[in-house]
């Protein structure tokens, strides 16, 4: 049971989708437990804010727009995209100097708002480069969110063994029984860890048969899933027939990335890039609620009974009998481990520098 | 953070309004973290007991009448208004000695039911005294209650800074601007707090506006709030037109009153008095509904997410930004601080002395 | 308050109606803040198991069944009913030595599953022995079960004083006051603890009544409970008249039991034969539905009243005012932490011995 939730701060996480954030209306989300208030400027970029009033704490986003500025829903100050009070309706209307409400740098990328919310300045080397997912038409991508009352390493271990399509997952993505047994090959970076499993099956797994020439005979199957710091996990799936390379495979390029809303909360986006069938809009529609709802009634509801079997304990206290399908998972929790104990000491070995 | 909710306990609350105790039947509310029974005995004067039998510990608001007796639901005891046992049909029925269920004095006034929580006897001399609110026809004058899951300083503010007025609530009571810029007058005694405000404004305030000479023109207004301890505001709120005194005013004289049920949850009590239009009943069932309505609907909410966004934290832990609408209400919230604090000293010097 | 919640641990406790585990299921309920799975061999005869996969800790209840071995809906690994894992899909299928989920021995009579939860091997000669239950017809018996958010504690209490049978409920189980001012005749020993109550009445308890030669007038009546260890109630009630021995009376043979599920939760169960009007199948599901629903609807709501006015307090630590009602239910009160306090110390002579 730990004290206090620890997350890795200085990392951009996925606060929104862009979908989720108009040109016009005032969208909160919390994360980390901290109130996020996000709007798009004139300009349609997006500002994000600590979604407070510094006055008596009233949620912003429960205020109104204007122009580029925010008002308070309580007394009427307004704010600016960088945190300062611009009007104060109240007695002289003195404005105090400087930031008043904490901002948070976003950066919109993939079709994502992502945010920084460490106290340091934002590295933009770590912004998350996810290219694939805009190369090709709007019609063959899709993108989704949800909730999970769970902490968000449980959602990185779901995608981090796939094992678990076998016996979580119906006929629609199951690899019957083929990728199970394999160990997969797993590959470590300081930030990034891989693993990948490659297998024939018959028919082919069936979100990729159709796409193929021959839908019933076997085929080549590749699934490689690239976790980097702190809880992005691109995911590639494919299947080629004909003894073809897998460059040549009809395919999907995903993400999937959590952020903590708090230390047993969690928002949970994905998006899904294939490169067949790509300019069928209703396809698209089809293909990617398929997918949400596949998480909804089939994997959401086991890892919710792990975390309310687990509690508030810790993973690693409760001994758990790790089989070979753990070795991606665990490298990743330990490294998350490892990752935010560096940030916290080399945070106290500033402090002590001052 | 506090560890145990403190309150100023020497005084009287708000129990109850009148009109929700019935001659019959036994009513239950919880103040201050304590259940509380109130009924009416058969000369209709209220009793206050606690809402627990000291048996098994069944809350005697479940059980029932016996003449000025209540009957627990459980094991069948009986006590009268002075907390003792008066009937046991256990074995031999033998009856404790003394008072066995702790009692509350009440004071019936204004439409209220008054309770003194505190274990030391209760001083008469500091029962609120409204007395306008009892001059004029049952017509003019209208009581409600509300429950509100935040803490009572909460309602103590948004009462004392009324610039609120012009950004929270809609047409029917705005001051269209005038409010806001003002900076009240502030008078402080020892347990007393007021503000004022007083300004022109064209047309008057609609919720007096019908009832001057000529609705479209300019007025005088004045509105002003006495809180006095612990949690009691009067406000005053007139127009008048033609140069005439406020004494000449058409106004409405209120009592806004906040009982804590726990930390995080209050009991607020309204009435207001008019002196206009006093003899109309469907107008006094419009005018109460649309004060009760407001809060609900306008007041609520905001408070609500404030009180969210704060949790548990102190208020001014928090280091708000204070505006110079902030001048009555800090002082009252500085105020209440300092008189628990009297208390708590004066009992452990008693304790110590004895 | 406690830290922990204490139960005696080395007893047996009703875990399931037998009727509520039927042969294809998997059925999980909690026992003492611990999820056990019961599920029955393909003999018929009931398993009981740590409700969670040792692996990623899923709960074992929401996997399937294969043949006698449960099988984990995360990850498919297979466990017998000895806690073994039989069945390792993953990598080269290595099973782990030993048993790796927790077993729990139980022992189906009477018509419940009972279950022993402590770590020290089962002591069957405590598996309750309540024979009279099961002579007669099946249409002589019924069972129920109710679960209630309360210490199991505050429902012993109200089975071990049955005075409350004149105040809590209606017109069908009262005595007419006659049981209330008697002190009834209680026997101790070790673990167990009884008491008796002997009365006359006119007309004969209407539950019995119509079982009577002649249903208007006198009988004579008893009611004895025998508490044991841990919290079994076994209940009898009978009239007869003409003075005729109690041997010959109109009867009910009950057994009342409570098994935690949480410090504030209980698994209530109750079994009631009769040695009248017993082929009457109609009559048979009237009668256990007319004490399950007395049970909801006038015990339930004064036993959670109280346990709401408690709290997390201690009851003796409230210094509750005892009558002579309480003889019964203070001395299974003080047992109870007895026998908790003398199995702990017990426990810790034999870890120092080690």
């Amino acid at each position: 049971m730990t004290d206090k939730p620890e997350y890795l701060m200085q990392a951009w996480y996925a606060a929104a989708l862009s979908s989720e954030v108009d040109e016009t209306e005032l969208f909160r989300r919390k994360i980390m437990g901290k109130g996020v208030l996000i709007y798009r400027g004139e300009d349609g970029k997006p500002i994000g804010m600590h979604d407070r009033c510094p006055h008596r704490f009233a949620p912003l986003s429960q205020g109104h727009r204007d122009g580029d500025n925010v008002v308070c829903p309580y007394h009427g100050l307004a704010f600016n995209g960088a945190g300062n009070c611009v009007h104060n309706p109240h007695g002289r209307g003195t404005l105090p100097k400087g930031q008043v409400v904490g901002t948070f740098p976003l950066v919109e990328k993939h079709g994502f708002i992502w945010i920084w919310m460490a106290e340091e300045a934002p590295d933009y080397d770590l912004v998350p480069d996810y290219a694939p997912l805009d190369e090709g038409p709007a019609t063959g991508i899709g993108h989704t969110y949800m909730q999970m009352p769970v902490n968000y390493r449980m959602i990185l271990d779901n995608v981090m063994d796939l094992s678990h399509v076998d016996h979580v997952h119906g006929e629609i993505i199951t690899t019957r029984g083929q990728l199970t047994p394999l160990i997969p090959k797993v590959v470590e970076e300081d930030t990034a860890i891989s693993a990948r499993w490659e297998w024939v099956q018959q028919p082919p797994i069936l979100i990729l048969a159709p796409f193929l020439a021959r839908p019933e005979d076997p085929a080549d199957h590749y699934v490689q899933v690239n976790w980097s710091a702190p809880a992005n996990i691109q995911l590639s799936i494919g299947a080629v027939q004909d003894g073809a390379g897998f460059d040549q495979a009809v395919m999907q390029y995903d993400l999937h990335t959590c952020t903590p809303e708090d230390e047993f909360s969690t928002h949970y986006f994905f998006a899904t890039r294939r490169n067949h069938n790509e300019d069928d809009a209703e396809y698209n529609a089809f293909k990617i609620k398929a997918m949400h709802d596949a998480f909804i009634t089939e994997d959401g509801p086991i890892i919710l009974a792990c975390q309310e079997e687990m509690g508030e304990d810790d993973f690693f206290d409760m001994n758990p009998m790790l089989l070979s399908n753990d070795l991606a998972p665990v490298k990743v929790r330990r490294r998350i481990r490892d990752l935010i104990k560096r940030e916290q000491d080399a945070g106290q070995l500033a402090e002590a520098a001052e």
